[in-house]
């Protein structure tokens, strides 16, 4: 029989998970009931392990089997590890993959320059340089500290973009219905990771049905992550 | 035996039918193989029928049941006609939920405006008046034609939001995946809308993604609706 998966993850400086495609996987692991080593890496750490296959974590490993994208990995333990079975079929894996492409095109593009500037100043101090160069390159040469500049203002635009999963979240507990499905996990995992950098809240005090289904999310799987938040997510 | 459904549309001038949610329903029936009876409204027709109970379209009516939400329409005909489930269960029906959700909010709240007056247009001279008053009081008072006017410059917008339909059309035919599920007919319902009275194409020319979606979608079930559309969808 095959050894524990194991799940490469990325690290902060305070040795806290931090990235929502790990958080993702992190809770289709509770989902199954599935026990895995995890292992941490700070940024620059990835190139150094297996073999410098992997550019992203997660990375999951499991006997001689070895994926670094998260889609690939939600499929590949279904199939491994048929017991609770995260997708009932092919078309709600196609829906949540349409929810995930809605989710970064209109709330994670928003939302993700506002929070480089956090994630570069929790991250480890040898993975810093690495950071700041990747990701102001991406955006353009902008510095992280000008992505971040007003960002409060830019924050209705995000909430406004969430208004999808209020409506949705005001007739039924969870995403998936009256039990979390895996476009539960896609979303609170980006939550994961903001509570984890965040020094500005990203949503408002009088949020309810956000901050209900959050809790509720939280405490999934004997509260999932409930060390890993550092910083208030609601003003 | 309960005889076959019987469906309440809406109908133009021309005697097509125009309403999204009846052509998703419309599609719910051909997925699942139903015959049924098509009784045509004009839109001031509907408080004459079934008692004056409803005021919208579709109506679906059944032995002694009638109800008037496409979405109370869907659950019921799966209840009712177990063949061909339109879900694999509750998680996929959330989820696309969700889907129609970020649809109106995205996509439906742009484009509607801006093809108000075609709908005015092409209604019967019987339905115009009631159709113009209801509308531009929902709208603050604002005219259809000042609704239309310049829309050309915000079809962009329309556009861009439709990103994440390309995002997953680009890997499967189908947003269901390898064949159509109620997202499908969901977005589908939109599109036979539209193209039976836009005087203004609202996709690019060079669209080809939503462009074999669309061409696909409109050739289910023997070319669903396909002497319903008047009008070009792509410029």
């Amino acid at each position: 029989m095959d050894p524990a998966p194991r799940l490469y993850e990325l690290v902060l400086e305070n040795g806290r998970s931090a990235s929502p495609f790990v958080w993702r996987v992190r809770y289709a692991l509770a989902h199954k009931g599935l026990a895995f080593e995890s292992v941490p890496l700070g940024l620059t750490d990835i190139p150094t392990v297996l073999g410098g296959r992997f550019r992203t974590v997660p990375i999951l490993e499991h006997g001689t089997t070895a994926m670094a994208e998260s889609w690939d990995i939600v499929q590949y333990l279904d199939r491994a590890f048929p017991q609770r079975p995260l997708f009932s079929g092919p078309a709600e894996l196609q829906m949540v993959r349409l929810v995930d492409t809605w989710l970064l095109l209109e709330v994670g593009r928003r939302l993700l320059p506002l929070y480089l500037l956090d994630v570069h100043d929790a991250a480890r101090p040898e993975d810093r340089e690495y950071f700041r160069r990747s990701r102001e390159a991406y955006f353009g040469g902008t510095s992280l500290e000008a992505l971040a500049a007003g960002r409060a203002a830019q924050l209705p635009a995000v909430r406004a973009a969430l208004e999808p999963l209020r409506l949705q979240l005001a007739q039924a507990p969870f995403l998936g219905g009256t039990a979390p499905n895996f476009a539960d996990y896609v979303v609170l995992g980006l939550f994961q990771w903001i509570g984890s950098v965040c020094t500005l809240p990203p949503l408002a005090g009088d949020d309810a049905v956000l901050r209900g289904w959050l809790e509720r999310g939280f405490a999934l799987y004997d509260g999932i992550g409930q060390d890993n938040r550092l910083r208030p997510l609601f003003e």
